[in-house]
């Protein structure tokens, strides 16, 4: 896919774009959410089951976007999800994210499964915020290896992913021999970032899950919330717990030292049929309280749905696809224009509804499109 | 477009007619809401989630739909909502209009951007009642002065819209250079109304909005009800508010001076995934109570739903797209067919329900079919 | 359109005939709905609406669906609607219909419309239930010769239409000159029934509804309920009432002496917007009680539905289109087996529930979908 | 069709292999529902509405998805239910399908309309679980010597259908006469099963139905409890009643003695319009408690169903339609392979809800998407 210099105007333009010229088996992957994809179809149309009530002549010249996450300010509440192998949708993959990050002053959170490692990550962009995403691996010494690789390349938190005690089942990607092939390639050509180091040694194999070595297969069913106290026990860095949906595991989290929870579905790619994102935020903001900070990840595809998520309770949101969508148009500087436009849709909203800073934004704007059933 | 001289039997063949004929770009700008253009389309879908219940036998014989607004009495309670830049339809843009509006008895509210002035309307349209949208300029010089011209020509009201601190996001529109230059046509050929005197000696560059001078821009996120305070202080004209939403704002707009708010989210083109404005009229209706008059406009395309309009609290209603569609087709006469279009379709529905006067429409004439899964 | 001389299995096979074969008209004219059709559409969506709780084990051998309509016995709850000017469908028309009314031992009310005159059927089905659709025409002589004409010819009721204070609004005929020509061409081949005399001298005009002396025009909007007093006091036949949609309007036919009501909205063809009759239907029961009988027309097309109906509260359902489909498919026969179809799949119905003979049908057999909706 | 040896990853690719490539009346009568097919559809959309809500780091290495059915232990709780002439999917027919269930572990009933006998899978199948279907025979001297000769072949259960009262108005296979060609030429080819004796000296005639002699006809409207009163009093096996919708029913089927209940709605083919069975259950759950065991058939597609059954209170779900798609694409190794993917679907679900065994199941684990609608 030649790369493109100009900018695009929305999110769905990116997409677009991405799926038009994308790679065929990149776009599979990216798009796919697991069995019917229900839930990865109502990320999406719940929030657009959402309306807001807008309020008028509030004085919203100045927008101040700013908050802290875990005590370190960004310069907006919109931050980047991890997401596997980055140069499946260009070649400068992560390093070209962080980039955009750090510019935009924002957060991005490495995926486990880069192609760049977090110490070039680190290296090139030493003044971005980031964080790693870890799985909990089943041998604890890679674990523990990659979390003093990670505080050594000045990350700022761990985000753990709990919620894959199984791979989630992407019917489209089904039957594709050539799906592993692809995968091969973009991991030969670009490596496999932080990871390679464990991988010495191993075949990986006709496929890539099942060629990893056990150690440190992405999915394990035994962890369980001690490995979290472990964990917490092992580094001063904050646990960002990424993948609740209940008011009950959000406790947990909480009881097990996380500092934040990511309100999150897997991008709708591991169990189908579980609650939307936005519709699970309201019971897990409801359960925390204001102990530790709650994100959203899942399904927000403009600065209307950003608003939505905060006036429910999330302090910030993650996205996920949009990003590869910008990075596939034009790298850096594609990542940073949905950024841009992110931001700039989240101040319009504010506008409208009379808020001039994100703490203005309360659930009173938000009601659910039953509301007006009633006469 | 050539111009038609027969008469069509509904809004929806006007409004088909209109996309068929139309200038592409007139088309696209008179069409589009903001964003996924979800309130947009709630705007029309809302009224049909409503029933009627209707009641037979009433002697309907005659059918009273005069009414009065602010004191004036219209003969019916249908009237014209401002919309920008008429001559994109027709050559006679709103001097046509206002003569249709005359010739029906009903009350037109001439936009801030129109192609013909206010004087004109008032020299050529004596005997019709009109109120001038106002925006709220960052230079009270200039708003001052359009509302004492519209005093001095005789129009009985000021429309203020308070609901644009910023400019909708109209995807359909982004990425068209022409768009500019078609717009700058219109303007060059058919003049830019009243604000043309404000308009000297500026260049308005490349997109209307940026070449604005920022006096007179048409968006100001600065303003608050102080000015609609100052405003009040100014002008013996009632202050009808444009753009309420909700019960807060309704309220503020009386005990700021308004002598009537508008339940409006502006055609669908300000914040997507506000309610829908038959949604959140009830509210608004609930709140004022008879303290001042509540109208509404958006969504409205036949008699049926200016019924429903009525029944849910409005005094009248303000129609805005198809009057266009009217105006695109046959000028001065289209518009006039669609008021009686919508005259008659109002008055049968009347007879439906047994109502020979407006105030005998009633709120329980209407429910909500949720109202029917109750068994 | 040739006539057919095979059976069709469902009224649905019907309807397709119909419309693949019939004149384009004729089918315009039958299928059409008044307005945005929401009306017409939800008389067929609210029966699938509802869910069947079915019984088992009851021993429904034998299946009674006889049942009296004001004291007079008929073998199925399943009656003929009046629909106008049946030589449209069939050049046999309202004779047809009502040879197999008669055969299958039900009521047939005969269109105020009809190219056949009531003493053309009173004297051909001599045995058969039929009523006469009455309007309230201005001229209270004509009425008043209607009745004594429908009471010499051993017509049992006047089904009197109270729901049509002004035409309704069927937008799919508009702007066809051909459709009056296709009128006139009918009435001048086949007779417009017992208007006829009453037509003389007249000239019908351009249309068919403007053409019409004042004395006889089918909408009056000056008719109350004292119209309703009057024609008790000046015949003993039982006065049935049809187009009630609400509680109110019962209660008023009730105290104006009507022995039964039909709930019904003129098969979508009055009001746009109201209620669905299958939705209306319990409120009008609720109201009633046991003083007067309720029966319900709208949006029957199979025995399921015709079951519903009964279940909430129905003593008969009155069935219009699809009579039209088997008439113009194979004229007697093809009505007949429109109503042995209903006939058969009411028992069906019936035997699926464990419901021997009508009085067992519950409105506890029937809930609506959103009863699932709890867990 | 040509036989496949390769397995397909889902059940929707073996449905869309059966629709591609079976024989073209077979398709058409397994895929029928009856009338407007809406509790068809509904069977599996009501599965769609439900959300799960999952938990986790609950350590899922191992997940127990044994269960015992009726004293029985079975290996998954994922059993085949009765489907009629599988000879038309497969000529291996009933008894592949019931080799696949032996080999997985797990529960058969076999159709009492099959094309293989009951002694032929006792004596090809000894060591698989296996339930006779029975009809309730107008002749009690048929029903009892197929329960003695179900003993004999060590049957374990008599699932007794009681729901077809009549048979369902199956519409696609309306007026087609090549289809009794071919059940009698599928018949006469693979022969009738365990009913084939009864049939000796009997003329079949044009259609099935109508050719059965009247002692063994499939439907009796006579029926009622007395007789599983006395079907009971005739046998030590458990009677399991197939067929149940409503707590009525259920508490019915306990009194006469049955030792467990299958709501079903018979696949959609009987009364069209009754409650999707994933919609009845938590009624007959709530009224049996823990009386008798309970199942569910209809509708399921995936693990993820069989979860949402097991969470709202069955004890196992019997699959029907996909069995035959599996057996059509591959005879016993596409029946296995369909039992082997929603086995893994139902762990795959269990992972994701920390769910180690089928008892932690519980019904807190599902809400409606109505849930949701509240903010």
């Amino acid at each position: 896919m030649s790369r493109m210099t100009y900018k695009l105007a929305s999110l769905a333009e990116y997409e677009d774009f991405f799926k038009q010229r994308g790679h065929e088996i990149a776009c599979l992957y990216y798009e796919s959410g697991s069995d019917e994809e229900i839930t990865l179809k109502q990320n999406m149309e719940s929030f657009k089951r959402l309306r807001i009530k807008p309020r008028v002549l509030q004085n919203v010249t100045s927008n101040d976007v700013t908050v802290s996450l875990l005590g370190q300010k960004v310069d907006l509440p919109i931050c980047i999800a991890p997401t596997a192998l980055q140069a499946m949708a260009h070649p400068d993959a992560e390093v070209a994210t962080a980039k955009a990050a750090e510019k935009m002053g924002t957060c991005m959170v490495l995926s486990q499964h880069a192609n760049k490692s977090l110490e070039e990550l680190g290296a090139k962009t030493p003044n971005g915020l980031k964080w790693l995403n870890l799985y909990l691996f089943p041998n604890r010494t890679v674990t523990l290896d990659l979390v003093r690789r990670a505080e050594r390349s000045n990350f700022k938190g761990i985000a753990v992913t709990i919620d894959n005690p199984s791979l989630g089942n992407l019917k489209r990607l089904h039957n594709q021999e050539e799906t592993t092939v692809y995968y091969r390639r973009i991991i030969d050509s670009h490596g496999y970032g932080h990871l390679e180091k464990y991988l010495k040694g191993y075949d990986m194999g006709p496929t890539l899950q099942s060629g990893l070595p056990r150690d440190i297969k992405i999915t394990d069913p035994s962890a369980t919330w001690e490995y979290v106290d472990w964990l917490r026990s092992k580094t001063s860095l904050p646990i960002i717990v990424k993948g609740v949906l209940t008011a009950e595991d959000a406790m947990l989290a909480i009881n097990h030292g996380a500092s934040a929870v990511i309100v999150s579905n897997h991008g709708g790619r591991g169990l189908d049929s579980v609650p939307a994102t936005i519709e699970a935020l309201p019971e897990v903001v409801k359960a925390i309280g204001d102990r530790v900070e709650v994100y959203v990840d899942g399904g927000i595809r403009n600065g209307i749905d950003v608003f939505k998520a905060l006036a429910l309770g999330a302090k910030a949101v993650f996205v996920g696809r949009p990003i590869l969508y910008g990075l596939a148009h034009s790298g850096e500087e594609g990542v940073h224009n949905i950024l841009e436009i992110l931001k700039s849709e989240l101040i319009r909203t504010m506008r409208f509804t009379g808020c001039r800073s994100l703490s203005d934004i309360k659930p009173s704007f938000v009601v659910h499109q039953s509301h007006y059933a009633k006469l």
